[in-house]
């Protein structure tokens, strides 16, 4: 995507190569499944949220061979959450990253067990005896904790909840952040502190990861509503204009455009914040945030 | 179901309890699907695979108190299954325990999500720092690793998948025990296997846990073709006939009445002789084991 450098890259490269190896064997009764669940895995995404449990964990001195089983469960609750919301009782979507969708490819059936199948797994990988030996049992428990709460009730499946809710209602601010910080603000944040904790970093540090994670989600989500209106179809890949279409409520739709790029631009700026505690140790991380604003401004 | 002794009544009732206030508050945007959650665990079921947890914990040497929060994780498993089982793709059932089912009550996106809140929130639950504290680190993360195991793509997925997979054909005796292995089997075998490393078990009481699990499992899947073919609806609860007129394949439709009837006796006879282990101290499971067999002969 342009905005990583050849350290972040390095990450993604073995985020790809181990998150096709935590597939279960498709030589199986469950073949057709298990295949559905791989798919749904394959290359494609920015591996963002698995990529910052990488860099948070050796940032705050751990290792990212250690974080990698954890770096790849948060992937797995990601990509369920995209195969349960493609289904056709949610966004009955037929497409993602340009392919088919899971559902569209294997039918609803085999999607809704494919996402169950994943959401499981994520459990299964990161309190495998392994990983959680080569973590040490309280760290693993605690990176397993965190996920399990960003990506439940009060997590991703409450800002669901809240954007269902919320369809076709004109909601207010405070709504939209409570649905942010759940849909997509909760997972990047636990990313963050996953991997502090898996790093074994002290009470700042691990705040700072936190901190970083929360401005963060919030860039990517107003940044997207930005580019929703101001992009070409071309330059972002998919239809632009789809929220104001959908009548979907946005930062923008509440802010106007140019109130949207300052508060895009202010929460950069503290998101980069939070980053200084770790000094120059963190400029890929920095590099790869400033980029990410320059794509809307 | 008057199989208890007042001893197992004694741990469903807890059960009850627990289980009600290990739900998610309902005072919050989320509150639909707060609500299709507590709903989905609401009394009505046996509590069998939380009974089991809390009587193999109390077998091995531990207590009931500490084993309840992972009681509690797997009946959430439980029943997250049972509502994703009822959506349109897969059974489409309105009904549930004689209740509206919670897609027939919520709608099929609410029960989507309360399923996926669910069995999310079994993970946060087991693996919440109170209750891990009060297990041990490393009982708390064995006990859930088995779960998940138990709960994903080698368990009760799997055992789904191959359910979906073999609709409509004649499925051999191999295919028939592999479904019924994952649909119904794994999760009772975690359930004994759960308790018994929660309560600190050796190696041999703990592979006689499991082993009785197992066994169980079997007793309760052929029991219950057994009783679809000879029951009355009145008696069960439920229509019978329903697996013939689905043209389902089950041990009776293999086996023929008697053949099954006769598994059904030793596979009740294994059970009991895995518990032998713990003599007297197992008499409520004893009790309970011989009581679901005679409900069938």
């Amino acid at each position: 995507m342009g905005m990583l450098t050849p350290t972040l890259q390095h990450y993604v490269a073995g985020i790809e190569q181990e998150i096709t190896a935590a597939m279960p064997s498709t030589d199986t009764l469950q073949k057709t499944v298990s295949e559905a669940m791989a798919y749904a895995c394959e290359a494609g995404g920015k591996r963002l949220r698995p990529l910052l449990v990488l860099a948070f964990a050796e940032l705050c001195g751990g290792t990212a061979q250690t974080a990698m089983p954890y770096a790849c469960a948060i992937e797995m609750i990601h990509c369920y959450s995209l195969v349960h919301d493609d289904l056709p009782c949610m966004d009955n979507s037929l497409l993602r990253r340009g392919k088919s969708s899971v559902f569209a490819k294997y039918g609803e059936d085999m999607a809704l067990l494919a996402g169950d199948g994943l959401l499981t797994r994520a459990f299964e990988w990161g309190l495998k005896p392994s990983h959680v030996a080569a973590a040490g049992a309280d760290r693993a428990v605690e990176a397993m904790a965190i996920l399990a709460d960003a990506a439940g009730i009060n997590g991703m499946v409450g800002g669901q909840t809240i954007d269902l809710e919320s369809e076709g209602k004109s909601i207010d601010m405070d709504t939209l952040c409570a649905l942010q910080a759940g849909k997509t603000g909760a997972l990047l944040t636990a990313a963050c502190e996953m991997g502090a904790v898996l790093g074994g970093a002290d009470a700042t540090a691990r705040e700072a990861a936190r901190r970083y994670g929360m401005e963060l989600g919030l860039c990517f989500q107003i940044i997207d509503d930005i580019l929703d209106v101001t992009s070409t179809a071309e330059t972002l890949g998919k239809p632009v204009g789809a929220d104001e279409e959908n009548l979907k409520v946005t930062y923008v739709s509440l802010l106007g455009l140019e109130e949207a790029k300052r508060l895009a631009r202010y929460h950069t700026d503290e998101a980069l914040a939070a980053l200084s505690i770790f000094d120059e140790k963190a400029s890929d991380l920095t590099q790869m945030t400033k980029a990410l604003l320059e794509r809307s401004m």
